[in-house]
Formats: structure tokens, C-alpha cells, sequence
């Protein structure tokens, strides 16, 4: 299979290829990139010398279409919104890593993107690529709208909780943290290393764009879901995920329950790895690996319970994730290309 | 005034010695420690080269208490409960950096801490040590249980909300992050560099010790405030904590006038800094400095509350309010010795 | 191949673990350790929950020869000198990752490492697997003293200079720095978090163990070389080694020359790769990886050069060179198992 | 005295303000910048929130020079070539932070630096402002050049050598580490934070501007000293400089005598101490002050010696030093408000 990467000198596109480079049904890639047209790809990534020998394509739509089997988009927000429709009219799949898919509701998407929202026809032929959840769904799909890396972490921690419906549906905070990558390769002063080393900073406050994301789908698995609290902080590390999560639970449960109850959930699901009884991931433990690790307790002073869920932000919250929907989008098994262990320390 | 520092080798003490080196009051400070008695201060700390020219002493109670005219104490859980109370009778104030004095009720205190209480009529004479809050009772202490770090910064942030009684007593989440050198310089799997460089951890969650004391000021301040739920995360930096809270508010209070009330409460408090409407502190903002900031917003989609409290664990959260202690039982100006700003970057 | 791992929880045990879970010939590991026996593995390394399923064994002679088909000792200074000799007489094949076998001369092993040296038989069939440079020894070996992370990446980057005798021999300064993990996993104030965040550290001068190491390959390459000065650097990273070294050249050469020179030398070394003119590798860009990265030039003021090699010390520098090496003994292909690109960022 | 500040906005500026808030001339700080104009200072730096309550002034000749009793700036390359000649011929004495004056031929100036030299009077007016070495010429200035960050370290590091005459003078290894503070608070790809955190860098080999000004010096001290090799590495943190160099030494010394030579050479000089035999300084160990740790050692199977010299490169390789150059020019004593001590950890 030919792959296409539009997108690919950003660290999203930088990990697929990655991933790709060991996956043993990607015949060839084609990296795309707006800028760089004939660069060697290892002039942009030195890491990959020797080992990628493809230059730089520009994104021209009028061959793009003819040169590869399925398209990866790792794009800038607005660009999938207008790549997609033309791919989707040229019979080509497209999985897109953009927030562009992701939001059924127009008016939602613009009023937290703060930018026009993709044509309807487009979010209408979209699934939402949460692989564990939506496999079936993702199995039949063309266009996949791939997760945000937030929602990837809190929708695998809350999932068991709010299908079952035992949660207290008004009470649900998020606390986010997250590894300095997430926010992409492109130079800034929130970026800058003197800025952020040593250092810890909240930010987009109540008012951060995973959150719209989060809520669809609590409200589309239980519609009775009001709306929640989540805060991001940008922790001084490059890669991870933590989402602290905290809710009330409406029915007596123990921690043994609760245990039971996610390790059932997820027992067939591979990349979810839910630790025992009063063990919590640490963000370190799926470094460059594609598994989502759980820990969750019960507070009998308060009734509450503590779900911590942690990824890798560029594997299962964008790339790794991707191509696990792309396996499962061809019917190859879920882990294919994606056995890599996590890196410690 | 000739000051005494008992565990000068940890941090807590070396940050001590750090201030009180230009503090105008400090005439003389003599350096206790359980170990290494006749060493050069400087083989510990060899960044007080040819600044501190004391030698290590040892901690003997019939010549030490001739020796000071107050004592700080910065040492291991279980060593205060055993000085204070000799101390006292010598008429030496004390302020206490330990948790042994602060937990008023001693079953609470053997709960959470796993160890003997500190004789009662110790804990009755001691005052809890939040300079902002209790200033007339300090004046008048002769011995200090100084906040914990973690307590410092939750409290601060929630006073005027609680003082004043605005809240859901029964919605608050606290979640705490800290830099590693909360954890002391004692070496251990927990805080060795490769375990924790780019990585982030959740521990002793429903378990921290730290939960009875904010639990016992909230409830002295509104005895309707339930237990409440926190969490503290370990972060690859070496100083700086931030408590995000989360709570419901009961009235109709708008983003201006959280922040009138904030300002207001603190008018008359030097070390705290409440941010602009929808301006959030960083840790490293107060880097090395006795200050705490303080950022608040409510999200009108929820009518929640998020108060975001930083603060440099070792100043503020420890050595730098136990001085400010030290000025206000002295009559001195609240800032002496403190006015050393944040450094940044 | 039945694989033992004696010292499995360690990094440089937890390395080869994480490299032979997809290494193809690896039918099954066993994993040695001198505490914590019939403990899960995945208890000591939570990374790697639900993929290493087996307990830690004991260290027991009798029985570990009759269960491993090759043996790799991550092991502290001292128990290979003791643990090879038996496993030699019992037919097993060693590839020892410590400096137990390295040095040849008794006495100088005893200056350097202050302590005894291993039985002289030992060293006299003990190849040293520096694996690009002594492959056909390799091959035919049956004990492997796999060098030291220092020397590795040093002698890759002086290999073509000395071995072609083109260096000024009384001039050769090394400058090394590496990450954290070489110090292992045992908990000291050196390895203290706080200790070494933010902070950049010189060790050993005149001093390391891996002088002589690297000297004794110099000399057996080129007799007239003489002792050399070298410095090693503690950086706060987890993983990767940086060797600068600076040496005057004795004929006339272009950077060119040095560039063909070097990238001859290494054509058919698939591990090893010389950027070009001008470019210097950092160390992210080999992290994870088998890679060693090599850049030169030549400073025409001064006629000097400039060698910078770059490692991560945990794979080239330890067990991913260990694993090239069994790849050679076995006659497979030198990079089987080792595929993995390096992860960036 | 009134102190005005050009460039106010960078790290060096923002040093200066840090130290000026604390120093007892300093009545008044005027804060000039290119950009921001009218902006409260602590909009730039929330980190002096309620502490330096000016807004940024634009950088206008005409009144520039009615305002300020001495100028600092801190300014990028060119802006003093043209500003100061103009303040001079006001009156105003300058203490340049930037590299324009440092070099003393123009033609020299421009092949490192690659612009056009400051004016030539301009430059024969101006001092060196090596503190420790020129207090005498800093006196009677009216414009100091404030030496680089890495050859305030490497020339502190060798002026006990170079000016005694002791070392061979074609033998000279500089091996230049440094935090990421030095490139300044402009955001690049090169100090974006997830292409630095956990990685190490060289740069600049053989090119680095700072090369000739050290040179400069050397052969002032030295005339028969040769050319150098100087390195700059780019370690992953925030503050520090470590300069490790390598020299061959002419004479029989022991390392006592080397000890004694460097301990008497700085025994005036507040601000270098000399550390005792076989100990090194960590940069963490001047972290926030104005200190420069001196380490030295000779190596006897070599006879080479080897000084290891560490600053905080915004402090005394920045704006510590500038305002020690301050103190001497007025005639103060030269630790007036630089008594701050390093802060650790």
C-alpha cells in the first residue's frame, strides 16, 4: 500500500513516518509538505539519515490523488476542511490528525476553533477514529476524524464509567497535563525552552478546543452528561499525557468493583492497560508506545473516584493512534506496526 | 538575634540559611545537624563557599538551648515532637517546619501520618503558622507549626472563597503539582533523576498527609466544608508547586467581582499577587521568591470556579514563610529579609 | 535461542529486554536478578505491564547453565569476573555488559577499577566487541567483554584517524557527556533529581575507568599513540553520550578528505553514520536507536580536528551493541532485532 | 543615580531590573525597548508583578539622553554600534551588554561577526570590562564593553596561566558548555523547547563569535600565545556556563602549586572562588549570583592541567558583571547590591 503523509515534517507526520518505516504493509511513502519541495526528508529530521531517502512533494491535488492508496492528513488547523472533500470525490481514505472532523455541530466547532467550520456533507461521512470504541464503525469508514490527544486519554479513562451510566452526571473535572510536543514543531514564545523549563503553566482556561470534543461523545454515550470542567497544563517534558480525572459515583461501589469493571471493559482491547488496585501510570511507562495505561481508585471518605489515564501524546494521541485505525480501516490485526515496547527510562 | 537551624543539611534549611545570610536581623546563625557535626557547612552545600564559614553542630539539647534566642526546625517526621516540647520549657520560641505540630486532633494526626502525635499540651500551645490569615496569633506564639508546602498554596487560594462562605461546601477538588525537591535530599527510587526527567506521576492519591491540615483550617473557617478530594502529581522541575481547585460556587458572582474579593482580601498582604481577570501564574514566576500568585476565572457554563495558586515550595511553602513568621513574632517589618524577587528564566 | 539475562533490572538489563521482545530469535528470555526472586517483572518495570509476563529468578549456578543458551551479564563491577568462568566451563557462550573483562593488563584493570581483576584465562579468551571494528574476532567468540558507553562512542569516532595513523599521537583531548541512566538505577545523592536538574556537572577527571579502555584499543591500533586526556560530563538527560575530541592532524587534509576518509572507513557499517560536512549530530537523534552519529571537520586557523560522536548510552553504548554483537556470533544479520529508528523528538 | 536600560524586554534586560531593584544607588530604572512602548513592564514579565511598576519607554535619542545618569544595553548586534557613539558624545557613560565594542580590530570584527564594525574612536574608547583583570582601566572609563558570557568563564578560567606564562601557547582546548538562556527570548526552531529538553548540542565549532575576543585577550596577556580551539555546546537547561579547558603546562607543577597560584592570583576578588584540590564546581553551584567557581587539577601521566570554570551566563556573564563594571566606575564597593547568594537547588 501507498501511503500518503500531508503534513510531514511536523512532529505528528514525523512519528508516522516513523511508525511506518516498520509497518509491514506500507510499500512506500509519499511525503507531503507545504513547504521544503525537494528537500531531502533528512535534511528536515537528521534522526532519519540513512534511513528515509524521500524528498519533500508538494501538495498538489491534481496528482496527489493518483499517487496514493490512503491519505494521512497531519495539517495546520483549516487545511483538512478543504484536502478532504477533494480526496473523499477521488475515492481516496483519509485519515485526518487535524481537530477539523472532529465536531458534528458547525456552530460548536466555530465557536471554539474561532474559524469556519468544514462543509457539512464532509462531517457527515466522518467517523470518529477512537479506536476501541468505535471499531466497528471505523472498520466501514473512508473519512476519519482521529482523536484529539486530550480527548484520546479522558474518553478511554471515562469511557467504562459513563456507558454504564454510574456517574453523577453534573459532577466531572478534567485536569490535563501534558508534554511541550503536543504543541507542535512551529517555533513560539509559549515554546520557547527558557520559558517553559522548570516551569509549569495552565493555559486556554475553560477554554480550551478538546473540550467540545470530550463532551460529544459523554453526550452521545449518555445523553443525560452535563457539561464538564477541563483545565491543560503544559508540563516541562516533551511527550505525555495525564489526565487526572475526578467524578462522583451515584451507586455504592468498591475499588474492587471499579476494578473489575474497566479490566472487563478493555479485556480485548490491546492498547489499553489498566493497572491494579492502587497502582497509577506514570506518563514515562508508554514513552513512544501506543498503549493508553489506567489506574483508578475509590475515595470512601468522599464517594469520589480518581481515574488517571496516560498516553503518549504522538502515538496514541495522534500517529499511533492513526494507525491503528488505518489496520483497522484494512482489516489487519489492531497492533500491526505498533508492537514497539515503551522506552525506559 | 543568634537564630538556630536544626537539619540545616536538607533543603529546607539550606534555603534558611540562604535568606537569613541578608536577613538584618540575623546576627548569628548556628547549624544543627544529626550528622557531620565539626564538617564545613560548605563540604554539604559547596555553593555557600566562602559565604557560610560555619562548621556543622550537633544536636544537643543541654547546650543548645543556651546557645539561640529562637529555632527553626527543618527536620525529618517525628524529631519536632521530641524538641518543641524541651525546647519550650527552655523559653526558646520555635517554629517548626515539620508536620509534627500541625494537626490539632492526634487521631487525625496518627491516621494520616502513621506515628505518634506530639504531646497535647504542645499542640495546644502551638499557632499554625499562614502569616497572611493568622498574623495577630503569630505575634503573640512562641511556637509555629510553619504550613506544609502543599496547604500554603491550597489555602491561600481559597480563603476568601471559604471566609466568606461562597461555595458548594461539598464540591472541592484540589489538584496539586509540585517540583521534586518537596521530597527533601534524601536519595531514593522516588527522586532519582532517570526515574522522573521527562516523566510525570500521580502518588499517594485519598492518602497525602497534607489533606487533614487543609481540612482543618477550611473547617475552622466554615465548619459546614466537607471533606474534600486531593491529589498531588510529581513534575520534572526541581521548585515550584500550583494548585489547581475546582469548586461550585452557590451565588451569582461574576469573573470581576471574583476578582474584586480576591484583591480586596489581600490588599494589605505583600507576598500575595492576584492576577488580572484571566491572567494565571506560572510557578516559575515566583521562582525563589516568598511569593504566592494567584489566578481566578468562573466559567459561566458551569458556574464553576477555577482558582489556580503558585508558589516556590521551598519560600513560601516552607523557609521563606517560616521567616516571615519570624519577623511578625519579632515585631519586624512582614518583608524583611524577603524582598528578593523571582528569578526568571 | 533460550536468552538469560542475568542483572534484568537494571536499565542495561531492562534495555535488552525491551530489544528482544521483538527480536526474532529470541524464543525466550529469562530473567536473573540477585533480589526480589518469584517477583513479576512488569511490579519492578510497570512499562512493560502485560507484555513481559515472567518472575525474576534466582542467580543460581547450578540450575542457570542447563536453562540459557547465551548469556548476557548486566551485572555490577565484580560478579561477572566470578559468574564467567563457571558459565565458560559449562559451554555457554557470555556477553558481559560490564567492565569486569575489558582490560587486559591485571595491574592497570586494579589501578583503574580498584579492585581484583578477573582470572587471567578469562581475559586471554575474552574478545573485546567493539562491534564494527572487530567483527571477524566476533564471530568466532565465545566471551564477549561488550565495551563501555564512553569508549564506544570515542573509538568509533577515532577509529578511521588512528587506525590510519593520521593524528598527531601526543595530542588527543576527549570531552564527554552523557545522560543520567549510565549512572544505572541505584538511587545516590549523584543521581538526585534536584541534585542534577538544571544543573551540569564534571566527574572522575583524570580518573574514569574508561581511560584505559579506550587507550588499549588506541594502542593495539597504533602503538605510538600515547596516554590521552579525557573528561567525562554529567548532563541533566536521561540518555545519550556526546564525545568531542580534539586532536592535530600530522599531514595535509581537506574537511573533504576527512569526510571521504570517514565515510569510507564505515560504508559498510550500517550502525554507523557520518554526516556531512559541516553538520554535527545531537544526541535526541540517535535516542532509542543502535545508531552511533559521527560529525568532523577541520579548523583551518589551527589545523586541528574536530570529532563529535554521539551514542544513546543504554543501546550502542550498552545493549543494543550487545545484541549486534550476539547477532554476529550467530552469524544473523548485525542489525536483526535492531531495526528500530531512533525517536524523535 | 538614574539607570536606564535598552532592551529592557530581553533576559538581559530583565536581569538588570531584577539586580537594580535591590541595589541602593539605583533610584530610578527608566525601561527603554524597541517595541511595547507604553506597556507595563510586568505585561513582558509577570514575574515582577506589583514590583517594577514602570512601562516601557521608546528608545528616542533626543530624550534618551536628558533621562538617564548611565546607560546599559542590552540590545541585539549593531543597535550600540549606533547608539553608542551618540551617548558618548552626550556625556552618558555606557555599559554595553552586547558584542559591538569587545573586538579591537574592525577587520577581525567582521569576519566573526559579519557586519560592519562599530566606529573606530568609539572603540578606542572603550574598556574591556573583565572585571576582576581590568578594575583599574574600569575606574577611569566612560565606556566598557561587557565582556561575552564564555569569556568572562574561559578568561577568568586562564588568566592565573596565560598571563604567569606558564602554559605551552600552541596547546589550548576550549570545551564551552552553556544553558539555553544565552540565545536569548526570541523564540527559534533552535531553543524551541521539545527539540532541546533531553537532547545535547554542539554548535558553532570553530565559528563562534566569541573565539577572536578571547584570543583578543590571550595574546594582550601573552603575546606569544597561539590561536585556540573553542567549542560551544547547548546543554539541555535553563542558566549556567561550564568551561572545560586543556592545556599542556611548561614548567614542573604540582597541583598544590596550581592551587596556590590560582588562590592568590583572585584572593581580592570577591566574586571567583577558587575551589580546594580535587574539587570541581557544578554550574547549579553559582545558579542566580554573581559568582565565578574555579576547579583545577593536573594530570601526571600527561603533565596537562585542566580548569574547569563555571558562571551563571546571566549573571556574571551578563548583567551581574555589568553592574559590578557600575560599582567600580562609581567608585562603590564592587559587590554593592550583588550579594545575593547562588540559589540551590
Amino acid at each position: 500500500m501507498k501511503i500518503g503523509i500531508v503534513g510531514a515534517t511536523g512532529y505528528g507526520g514525523a512519528e508516522l513516518v516513523r511508525i511506518l518505516k516498520n509497518h509491514p504493509h506500507a510499500e512506500e511513502c509519499i511525503l507531503y509538505s507545504s513547504s521544503g519541495q525537494g528537500n531531502a526528508y533528512s535534511e528536515t529530521y537528521p534522526h532519519m539519515s540513512g534511513l528515509v531517502h524521500q524528498t519533500l512533494q508538494p501538495i498538489n491535488m491534481n496528482t496527489i490523488k493518483h499517487e496514493a492508496d490512503v491519505m494521512f492528513l497531519a495539517t495546520p488547523p483549516g487545511v483538512s476542511s478543504e484536502l478532504t472533500p477533494q480526496l473523499a470525490v477521488a475515492g481516496i481514505p483519509v485519515i485526518d490528525l487535524s481537530g477539523d472532523l472532529r465536531i458534528q455541530e458547525p456552530e460548536v466547532y466555530e465557536k471554539w476553533y474561532k474559524r469556519t467550520a468544514a462543509p457539512e456533507q464532509t462531517i457527515e461521512e466522518t467517523v470518529y477514529g477512537l479506536s476501541e470504541i468505535n471499531r466497528e464503525h471505523i472498520k466501514k469508514a473512508k473519512l476519519i476524524a482521529n482523536p484529539g490527544c486530550f480527548p484520546t486519554a479522558v474518553l478511554l479513562g471515562l469511557a467504562p464509567l459513563v456507558q454504564n451510566k454510574l456517574l453523577d452526571e453534573s459532577f466531572l473535572i478534567v485536569d490535563a497535563k501534558t508534554g511541550v510536543s503536543g504543541a507542535g514543531r512551529k517555533a513560539s514564545m509559549g515554546t520557547h525552552f527558557s520559558e517553559l523549563n522548570d516551569n509549569l503553566k495552565i493555559y486556554k482556561v475553560n477554554e480550551h478546543q478538546h473540550t467540545p470534543e470530550i463532551e460529544q461523545l459523554l453526550k452521545e454515550w449518555h445523553p443525560a452528561m452535563e457539561n464538564i470542567t477541563f483545565s491543560a497544563h503544559l508540563v516541562p517534558m516533551t511527550r505525555g499525557i495525564m489526565a487526572t480525572m475526578y467524578t462522583q459515583i451515584k451507586t455504592n461501589m468498591s475499588g474492587d468493583d471499579l476494578q473489575s469493571l474497566y479490566s472487563e471493559f478493555y479485556q480485548d482491547s490491546y492498547f489499553v492497560r489498566v493497572r491494579p488496585q492502587g497502582h497509577f501510570p506514570a506518563t514515562k511507562e508508554v514513552w513512544g508506545s501506543n498503549f493508553c495505561d489506567i489506574g483508578i481508585t475509590i475515595d470512601e471518605r468522599t464517594n469520589r473516584v480518581t481515574v488517571v489515564s496516560v498516553i503518549d501524546n504522538l502515538m496514541k494521541g495522534a500517529s499511533g493512534q492513526a494507525v491503528q485505525n488505518l489496520n483497522i480501516m484494512n482489516g489487519w490485526k489492531e497492533e500491526t506496526g505498533l508492537t514497539m515496547t515503551p522506552i525506559y527510562p
